[in-house]
């Protein structure tokens, strides 16, 4: 069983090195990942620039690559040959902060799991529901925990073709998770506010501020399971096409 | 009726420019897209650097604005308040180069429909399938024609909350097309490669490279409409829930 995990808070993140470790139990893994944060960066395909590939060593002497790309870039550079060996699954995370609802297509974690299934391959997202106010370093050890028996599971169960796994794990000790619910992606709230600025030259600039996002924690979706303090496992497919418009799409006038 | 107009090519390609063009016909048209070429990059939100935006003339005299961000930014700083007056409809495109199957979650142009969606605007990304072996400059009348068509319908009908539509035109004469169809996502099939180089100093780099993605021809999908000479517009939604695999994963073993 040969593992890829990758990330999007790149390859110096505690979470990456969280994850990494707990999929050591399941079989081999190979790391790669980005060399800087690519959060909120969208499903990129590199293909206007070449793309370069450095030995990384992680914070437990393990040997990692990390790349100039992007995380979806991480995964093709693996399934296209970058690594002699055939991967097996696809594994990111663990990001610091949930990816829930609207989240998803934004999402370099996410993202990266997209690519795996996009290629074949079973494979999983891995986020840690951070609260806003929390400060100093986080514990990923109860998500890595999770991560492990998710990622089990997909060995010993497998996973529909062009499925992916969203997981999303509440911030609390172990033995408080109250278990794991299978979900729906819910609705996402964004609290976005622009902020203009001036630069010392006098010039404006504009940032994409305002507060973290909310969202309406339903019973059945993914934020309701993290908002009752279970692990949400959400079942996500690439196909984005809104069925129940269609009927109404056929009667316009199309002349 | 106030229509917002971008697309990931950047602010100086002709497929904007034509959609700028054939939109005015419908509302007063405000012009905000990327100083750069943006294809295949994604659903971003730009929250690590701040965003500049500069004013920007189109090849007919008009008025636009250039930001470094991405398409989905362009549509952020329009509807967070860049610009006073409210914004009633996004429209990306036209993008060189079909969007259909998995292309959406890359799609600059599409992500950026989805980023008005998300807002709760009637969002339409358009695109234009261009023959790989096409040299010289596209002809993108027939698809701005056919945009403004499909917009006119969007203003007169609406649009359900949360869906924007994916419009993909033939590459052929406006007489020769042979209609709409309502379309489901296809299913592509990427020809990506890995090709290794080595640079001036010895040490490596990689392209994902390969051939243009092709795609299965199915009734009923994006693909198969485009191969008829068909227009495709396909409903899209947000919410990528695989629904038809939660039974299934509700079955493991959770502990």
């Amino acid at each position: 069983m040969h593992i890829l995990v990758t990330n999007d808070d790149g390859v110096n993140a505690p979470g990456l090195l969280a994850l990494s470790q707990a999929m050591r139990a399941l079989g081999k893994v190979t790391v790669i990942a980005p060399d800087r944060n690519w959060s909120a960066s969208g499903h990129v395909k590199t293909l206007e620039r070449p793309l370069r590939v450095k030995v990384a060593i992680l914070a437990d002497g393990s040997h990692a690559m990390a790349t100039d790309g992007a995380p979806s870039d991480c995964v093709a550079l693996a399934v296209l040959g970058l690594i002699p060996e055939a991967v097996d699954i696809v594994v990111s995370g663990i990001n610091g902060g949930e990816n829930v609802g609207h989240d998803l297509t934004y999402s370099g974690t996410v993202t990266a799991a997209m690519e795996g299934a996009i290629t074949g391959l079973p494979s999983v997202a891995v986020s840690l529901d951070v609260p806003p106010t929390l400060e100093g370093a986080l514990n990923y050890g109860p998500a890595a925990a999770i991560a492990q028996k998710v990622v089990a599971n997909v060995i010993a169960n497998g996973l529909p073709d062009g499925i992916l796994l969203n997981v999303n794990v509440p911030y609390l000790p172990l033995d408080e998770i109250r278990g794991v619910q299978v979900t729906r992606q819910g609705l996402r709230i964004y609290k976005d506010a622009l902020v203009e600025r001036t630069d010392p030259r006098g010039r404006l600039y504009y940032w994409i501020g305002g507060e973290a996002p909310g969202g309406v924690p339903e019973e059945g979706t993914d934020i309701g399971a993290l908002n009752a303090g279970y692990v949400s496992v959400t079942p996500v497919h690439l196909d984005m096409t809104a069925h129940q418009a269609a009927k109404q799409l056929r009667e316009w006038k199309w002349g």
